[in-house]
């Protein structure tokens, strides 16, 4: 995001697109009307040109919230309905009555949470409440929205402080009375923010989608919108208690994958269709106001622990690491962790989750210190297994405790959450436990 | 790997098969003959049952490699045709004469190198050349083979050293006359390998393919066999310059998938086909006697770069590491490699390639001692991009390099060949530059 004020009436646009926005005295922020050649007609918002975009083409917001990109040279006419008005004269209502549905929208920052000040081009986090809720009028004819915002913070600056706020902010609101909770988030680090809300959240009877955007919602390609409503949509009606993530299932416009939260997984830097379950299907799917279950319903439920010991636990402990091992690793690195008094590592071994025989040392060293040591895969997909080979039994050996299949940022977050909440005796069987769904086996837990 | 020497003389079976092969006096190694009650007749050796194979098979190794379980329940008959052989009676021809095309098969160990020791169940790496060769004899239909043994080593401890012995052992062998050179390797770093090999290797006029094996080779479903012998004809008549893997396309036991050494991951932790090439197609395809081509013949050559100053380079640096990002990273970690003179580090950020702004303040004190920091994504799939968000120009104003669609295991083993055998000064460019297939790019450098 850019932060420089520039103050261009125009911005970004140039060559043959520039030179009709300047005849027809368009600023960006105006609300105007296009006709194009072949009789096509449209109005909407002019918003700057995305600085990646084909110089060629003039960007509208539509009413819907989509984008539209018109050819310069296709265009016949443009006229300016209305001059831009200032960002500050924006309101809108917080509640919308037209459903009983009722949705909390809560914001943390991130690409999806940003909005193009029409004045002066620039990509701002959202600062307000209505600024949220302006972002998808819309929202309004799925669900009564109560907007709050949290942080407005670069998700990858987002730590295991700020999940328990995060967490803390949701177990104060009553329940009662909402169906569900919607939280905006940077997609950088939403898969371990959603995660980590998964087992805090245990107990909590109404679902928590996670939701984000991979394009900001001033490029013609964005997924802000959709991903926004649909997140919405799966809040206010599924009924599935849990924590989620809602993101575009391909590259196409109009399918909203609903992922476990602790199954998912950030598996690419830009595609819209970034987000992927991990040896699982997703639960869900939203397409247009539908959502159809992939995942049998029965299994959105069945985490719902009773045990009043694992209930809404929002605590979670800093002093945890994620360790990838590579070859030539340094065992020393592991003393590190030692002298800084750090409370339990998650390490990412390769294959079935091994690591050299020297850093299994070091790891015994760690352990007889209390040190918590988890071992995941490097791999991604697949289960570890500690009893194939020599390396793996060592490890066992030497106090690591194997994590089946969950993924390295499923289990660091757990890890966070164990620590924090737990006395360190109960810790590697809260860790070995399945609690949310993070193992994955062939039969169920009840 | 089991090391234990049990002496059952039939090693792993129980209930009905152990019966039945007690009563026919079959032991280990045996050469036996089955029929079944409904006609069928096979012969082979009798091999230890594995330990997680059902009970009620018996299983057999076919003349052609291969295993065969059959049910113990459908047995007619068993008769022993001939007693074990020791295993030092095992003597082969190390170079067979059926084809002119000769290979150099070198083996560092890990499960495809390894051998069932007939007479006492437990598996052992291969430690002679002998072993090597008579693990899968029809390679001689193939090619004439040279076995060598390297390493017997777990993969997980090969470290930049090893890497650094096997290219100067690659390197002394003239190429001339030999048509390829295949390498066995565990699986678990190999991938790392083949990428250290891909640089270390450039100039190399003939292919070197990396070889392993999910399942060893005393198991039914092992993929040892057909791994090995599409390696050997991929060597033997591709033609193709530069390092590639050859492994499992998918579960069926029929289609092996060359990937380009640099653009390929272990994916998974124990399915054959675990191997997955990212962002490209996989190269070529082996199926049966036939290669087929995926990726144009004309861009398997085409980094065949002329520059002596990059051919042939064989060193390694092993002060270099892979860092992986996550929410709450110490910083201060930073300091460590510091302190631990290291020459550099390539860090998986999140997204586009992103860290938390304390980390980012730490990265541009290790730039400002020398130290070279690289940035790639955890994502693994996509691009970094560190121009769109203020973290990402934070980084580039710290130093920090970004490494396009680099893998993270990649750019750490090029960062290690390029620190060992360039002068600081170079390493930045060197690090930028598409060399091996390394950075995919619209168009293909020349």
């Amino acid at each position: 995001m850019s932060s420089n004020e520039e103050s261009s009436s125009v911005e970004g646009y140039r060559g043959q697109a520039l030179k009709q926005l300047k005849q027809a005295r368009a600023t960006i922020g105006s609300k105007i009307q296009l006709r194009t050649n072949d009789g096509f007609e449209t109005t909407g918002l002019l918003i700057p040109r995305y600085e990646h975009a084909d110089e060629n083409h003039i960007v509208l917001k539509l009413k819907s919230g989509y984008n539209l990109g018109v050819d310069a040279s296709s265009i016949s006419s443009i006229s300016v309905l209305e001059p831009p008005k200032p960002a500050t004269e924006v309101v809108v209502p917080l509640i919308s009555s037209r459903t009983d549905k009722k949705v909390l929208l809560l914001s943390t920052g991130g690409t999806i949470a940003s909005k193009v000040d029409y004045r002066t081009g620039a990509v701002h986090p959202a600062l307000s409440a209505q600024d949220l809720y302006a972002a998808v009028p819309e929202l309004g004819e799925i669900s009564k929205i109560q907007p709050e915002v949290i942080f407005s913070t670069y998700s990858e600056n987002l730590a295991p402080v700020h999940w328990q706020k995060l967490a803390e902010r949701i177990v104060a609101t009553p329940a009662e009375g909402l169906d569900g909770i919607v939280v905006m988030l940077g997609t950088d680090t939403l898969a371990y923010v959603s995660a980590a809300l998964s087992f805090a959240l245990l107990g909590l009877e109404i679902p928590v989608v996670c939701v984000g955007a991979q394009r900001s919602s001033d490029r013609p390609s964005s997924d802000s919108a959709l991903n926004l409503k649909s997140a919405v949509r799966f809040a206010a009606y599924s009924k599935a208690k849990g924590v989620y993530v809602a993101m575009h299932k391909d590259e196409s416009d109009d399918v909203i994958a609903v992922h476990s939260g602790v199954r998912v997984r950030k598996n690419h830097t830009s595609r819209r269709d970034a987000f992927r379950s991990i040896d699982v299907a997703h639960v869900a799917e939203v397409k247009g106001s539908e959502i159809y279950f992939v995942t049998r319903p029965r299994i959105l439920n069945e985490f719902n622990h009773e045990e009043d010991k694992l209930k809404l636990k929002t605590r979670f402990e800093p002093q945890v690491s994620l360790v990838k091992f590579h070859p030539g690793f340094d065992p020393e690195l592991l003393d590190y962790f030692e002298a800084k008094h750090s409370k339990g590592l998650v390490i990412e071994g390769t294959g079935l989750g091994h690591v050299s025989s020297p850093t299994v040392a070091k790891i015994s060293n760690l352990t007889k210190k209390g040190v918590f040591v988890g071992i995941t895969s490097q791999c991604i997909w697949g289960r570890v297994d500690l009893n194939v080979y020599d390396t793996g039994r060592d490890l066992i050996n030497a106090g690591a405790v194997p994590l089946e299949d969950m993924l390295g940022e499923t289990a660091f977050a757990k890890l966070s959450w164990a620590l924090g909440n737990f006395p360190r005796g109960e810790v590697d069987e809260i860790m070995k436990r399945n609690l949310a769904g993070e193992i994955t086996s062939r039969t169920p837990p009840k």
